[in-house]
């Protein structure tokens, strides 16, 4: 094994160290009154129990799948040995980081509150860290449990010396699975739950009975500060986890075969790259997080530029550390790689700038759509639909160029280096990752702060305590879109990527049954040299072939459904939370002059029951269809079901995430003053804009870049089923 | 040329006589009142300017296209020299169609009223037969000018004897660019106009004044009567003329290739099978339309079956016809051929059903969605977006399994018969549509009886004619929804058929720049023998070709977009017809007591010029975009394109269409006396769902049809670029 193996496992230490370092440093702060913390207690009792909750169906739910791919992997020899645990794992460590992660941030609320009170800087500061908490840990530990099982795969696995990389890639490329159904439950569960307890809260309290928002007196504020907290930092977290993992996954068993016969030396540099490229953006990343300050009575301008300022340093230096990588591992493309990374990186931001224009009150589509608020919520509900499905045209097309650069880049210019090309995407996408732990923390933040303006509001702090944890609260919107914008775009490229492991998978199970060549009809080809232009000649994975041309009917239809089935779970689920609210206010009588306490705990419960039972069906449609549309219609109908997917998926999730994000800042402009203000007709309007767009972007939407990369992972384990016993 | 070529011109002549005859039948019923001419005469109006408007500015592009054709066909040789001229037929006809189909629909709204205030079945007669009037017409019409150009085609191409199926339907298919371009702007201005009006009259009506629709004081009445006509009717009638003509086009240039070398006059035999079986289900719809009627005092579910027993007899005659014609034709696998039609019906009747179970106040999805407006607008609106998401399976499904059994039957089991299995595709979108005389007579009497119940409303006319005309238009609702999934589930055949021929464009064109046969690495082939997946394995379109993915991610995209720019459309139309009818409301004092008249000309005006404007850009995006992508990404591109936009918005067009058609009805319900009946706070809600829906299901959902067969008529025309000039 390359000694600079062990960069990755150094740098996951020091990044869990430092993410150590940080929560220390916030716990060491001021945690404020005795009603701050009793209401963080709250909070975090909800979020505590709801997430034990979670991890228990969960977990029962990952023993019985561990326990039939095991029974698959002994049994009918259709995959390996080792997928059961490493599934397991993948599991339990992503599952780790979104327990660490809310842990901190429901500890971070009172705190931030508290420094907030003495001056915008500190409450940054406290806020920011506390999301690298974050950040880190979803790095460190997904660094951690890849080196850990790629050193135990080069150690125990026993196959030529030739053979090794592609053999423990191919194997490892299905320990996504864990992570990925792990980052299913975390975002679909966490998702429904906050868009619950949201709905619930905005519809009755605000909008019914006029109080403001956070306000004590509404029995589903505490569910709502809870939602916060299991949905948008424990499910975002498992979903970024699992988005850098797959993408290392993913690139990493392209490098296998893009050298393949280049020599081994070689092809195991190739193959350490995507690791290697990410921890050397986790420690710049640290460095970032450090250079984030800015000076007292700074505005949203300040902020955005201090934020930016961590991440632009932290970006320049990778593009530098990285050039250096390559050079030294001695790439005889290393410029090519280097390039698709910058290109990845670029991708990357370009998308999150797009996300950024779409959805921020600062440009003029959100106040167009903010605008369309004096004539009602129909025409609101028109303008932010239409202004989701056309914001879908930037990130595709950075994308499809973004594709189309790193492809040539690192093919050479040669377009009929398909692996090469590949690869090339693969490490793009890694690339626009690498820098994963400064970004994540710029969106973990949010939520924080946002909790932070929640517990001063209950709590009655005032001396300008909300407008500054506003301030915070509104820039980590703008950064969560761009979060987002990361997330659908690398999930776009990994996706493309695994598609090329598919075929491995193919190859591998073909080689395992026996077969030794591949016929096409005019000549025979060795199995172990058939290009992927092969075997899409082999089975016909051709766009004319009406099994794909179903399969992509397929995989769009089940990215609808899919979404469609989360709305319902959101929707059933906040009628329950309306009623509940309505209930209380009804029959728990002084609770709005304030003499009564509301029963927060039922609103609780309803969250938490309803994210149990809604989460399930979705999970078992995504791992469920795979395996059957490829008993059904084959490997072309399996390429075509992911395909359909992953494009519909995409650009989908674009669409729900922008129109959800443009209808909250409408509804924040508003407030501002903007169309008559607070409690105008316009403001009505913009709630029910921004309700509707609540499970559009929390929910629906970030589901479907798992979605997508689950069922890639779930047809690659399943690629033996497909191949053995698929009818026609 | 055969002999029964004669039988579809004859056919079309005996559908345009009954159209006359039932035209002159509703004539000559009684027009009503004074007051009834009046207001039918002002609607009558409107429309006809519009239409007027609208053909004006369609005929500049239009003249301005065809020179572009023109000069694209004699100065490069890219095209044949006969697509200008049948390029503007094409559009002319489908104009004439909606045209008549419009001017009929208008002047039987009054009649319409006048014959319900006599009797339930004599409302019911008389509308469904000006619906007839437009069914009639345009099948009448599209196969008059198919046969038109088959036989100047037959008569002066010359070509060798062998070659000629292929060249004329080759040629031939071109021709849909007319009716697709022409259907796109009937749709989307149509769609634009009318739901523009719609919108506006409801919100600042219904919801701000508390009048009931269609009262004579809302200005916008009149003009959301006109859209009735010019969207419901006029657009529809184009939609399906070019549903029809498209899906017999591709499948006669299916049935060259499939029969090629079989014999010249089987080959013509199979070329001419899809027109005469649009004949057969012509004549036996006339038969089903003269069964239609109903006793008095009828019910709902009286009337329905009613129209089902009609479309029923007409189903069982034509699928005993079509056996008899597959015989008689002497087609040796005629029982596939006509196993293929019949699964084309029966998918067509299931997407119909399911349209209809998931829009029908009847059952319980619709039910349900009414049952969240107790629960406001944003929960009624999710619920809306999460049934029509989920929606998607049932169609999808039925339309995979169609497809597989028309292509499992046509190619006789063997599944390496792709231009066999292609043909029975065509060949099932020609089934599914053979009956479309009399399920558009079932659709288009829809807003006829809608319009005669705002003419019942605005003249005063009491004893119950207006619930009898709602009787019948809520019938017209399901009826409509019936009609959408044929257009929906027929584009997905059609397009999927019309990909092959984009196939054998790129091989004639080959041809033409002299090429002999085409190299697959190991071996070269003849151009002229060359299969489909010899073209397939030639220009790599499999799906891990970065071309094709991204051709498919662009082709998602365009879909998306599409849809967000109608959207954006309506929602500015519409934003400022709120503010004209606001302004009226204020400035013209006395409109609310009835002593002053709204300025109803005024909301025509803006309908009409926000539709002529807005729908400019999305047709160009449509026209535009599959030649920039051939130039950028070639073959691979464009397919990837073709089959992306064709996956996406097929599903996104379910969705819309069944989202919009459940609000709709779910206000209806409520309406109907359910969760507090009219006025109450959940038919605020709902009236904020059907104004959300109506976009979905009139303009952007329906619209999207077109635009998927338009993008791939475009590629075949422009496919000599693409080969010649693709840049990677």
């Amino acid at each position: 094994m390359l000694a600079i193996f062990w960069a990755a496992p150094f740098v996951a230490c020091i990044a869990l160290w430092f993410a150590w370092t940080f929560y220390r440093g916030m716990m060491a702060e001021d945690a404020g009154s005795d009603r701050m913390q009793t209401i963080a207690r709250h909070v975090r009792k909800g979020a505590i129990a709801y997430l034990l909750q979670q991890y228990r169906v969960v977990g029962v739910v990952f023993l019985l799948a561990a326990a039939l791919l095991a029974l698959l992997s002994f049994g009918l020899d259709l995959q390996n040995r080792w997928l059961p645990f490493a599934f397991l794992t993948g599991g339990f460590f992503s599952g780790l980081a979104g327990f660490f992660g809310m842990q901190t941030a429901t500890q971070a609320s009172s705190r931030t509150a508290q420094a907030a009170a003495k001056s915008l800087n500190r409450g940054l500061r406290v806020a920011f860290r506390s999301g690298a908490v974050m950040g880190l840990t979803v790095v460190g530990l997904a660094l951690l449990d890849y080196s850990f099982w790629f050193y135990i795969l080069n150690r125990f696995l026993h196959v030529p010396e030739e053979l090794k990389m592609t053999a423990i890639t191919g194997i490892m490329v299905t320990f996504g699975m864990g992570v990925s159904l792990q980052a299913l439950f975390a975002r679909v569960g966490g998702g429904i739950f906050t868009k619950a307890a949201d709905v619930g809260a905005d519809l009755v309290g605000k909008v019914e009975k006029g109080i403001p928002e956070d306000d004590p007196r509404n029995p589903a504020t505490i569910a709502d500060n809870v939602g916060d907290n299991v949905g948008d930092v424990a499910g975002m977290g498992a979903d970024l986890y699992e988005s850098f993992y797959s993408s290392i996954l993913a690139a990493a068993a392209l490098g296998a075969v893009a050298f393949n016969g280049m020599g081994t030396a070689l092809q195991a540099r190739a193959v350490l790259l995507p690791v290697l490229i990410g921890a050397c953006g986790t420690l710049f990343s640290i460095f970032g997080i450090y250079t984030v300050r800015t000076e007292e009575n700074a505005n949203m301008g300040v902020l955005l530029r201090a934020l930016g300022r961590g991440i632009n340093w932290c970006n320049i230096f990778v593009v530098a550390a990285i050039f250096c990588l390559c050079r030294w591992l001695n790439f005889p493309n290393y410029l090519g790689l280097w390039g698709a990374v910058v290109v990845g990186l670029i991708t990357g931001s370009v998308i999150g700038k797009s996300s950024e224009y779409y959805t921020s009150q600062a440009y003029r589509p959100t106040q167009n759509v903010a605008r369309q608020c004096a004539t009602g919520a129909a025409t609101v509900i028109i303008a932010g639909m239409g202004l989701g499905m056309v914001s879908a045209a930037v990130p595709v097309l950075s994308v499809v160029i973004g594709t189309i650069c790193a492809y040539a880049l690192a093919s050479g210019f040669d377009f009929s280096q398909v692996n090469a090309g590949l690869y090339g995407i693969g490490i793009s996408a890694v690339g626009m990752l690498s820098t994963l732990a400064i970004t994540l923390a710029t969106d973990a933040y949010g939520p924080i702060a946002d909790n932070a303006g929640g517990n001063a509001e209950m709590s009655g702090l005032g001396g300008g305590v909300r407008e500054r944890t506003d301030t915070l609260d509104s820039l980590g919107n703008t950064t969560a879109a761009t979060g987002k914008g990361f997330a659908i775009g690398s999930a776009a490229l990994t996706a493309l990527a695994l598609l090329a492991s598919y075929v491995e998978g193919v190859r591998m199970c073909l080689m395992r049954s026996g077969l030794t060549a591949i016929d096409l009809g005019t000549r025979a080809v060795e199995l172990s040299s058939a290009t992927l232009q092969d075997f899409m000649t082999y089975f016909e994975v051709h766009i004319l072939n009406p099994k794909l041309i179903l399969g992509l009917f397929l995989g769009s239809m089940l990215s609808f459904v899919f979404c469609g089935l989360t709305m319902n779970a959101v929707g059933r689920a906040a009628t329950k939370m309306v009623n509940e609210v309505r209930r209380q206010f009804r029959e728990i009588k002084g609770i709005l002059d304030g003499s009564a306490e509301p029963d927060y705990g039922e609103c609780v419960r309803i969250s938490t029951s309803a994210a149990q039972w809604e989460m399930i069906f979705p999970a078992l449609v995504a791992l469920c269809a795979p395996i059957l549309v490829g008993l059904f219609l084959g490997v072309p109908g399996v390429m075509g079901l992911l395909a359909g997917s992953l494009s519909t998926g995409f650009i989908l999730a674009i669409f729900m995430a922008n129109s959800g994000g443009c209808w909250d800042n409408a509804k924040k402009f508003i407030e501002e003053g903007q169309h008559g203000g607070k409690g105008s007709s316009a403001h009505h309007a913009a709630i029910i804009g921004d309700t509707v767009g609540d499970p559009f972007k929390d929910t629906s939407g970030p589901s479907l870049n798992i979605l997508i990369k689950l069922m890639t992972i779930v047809s690659i384990v399943a690629v033996g089923i497909t191949v053995k016993y698929h009818i026609i």
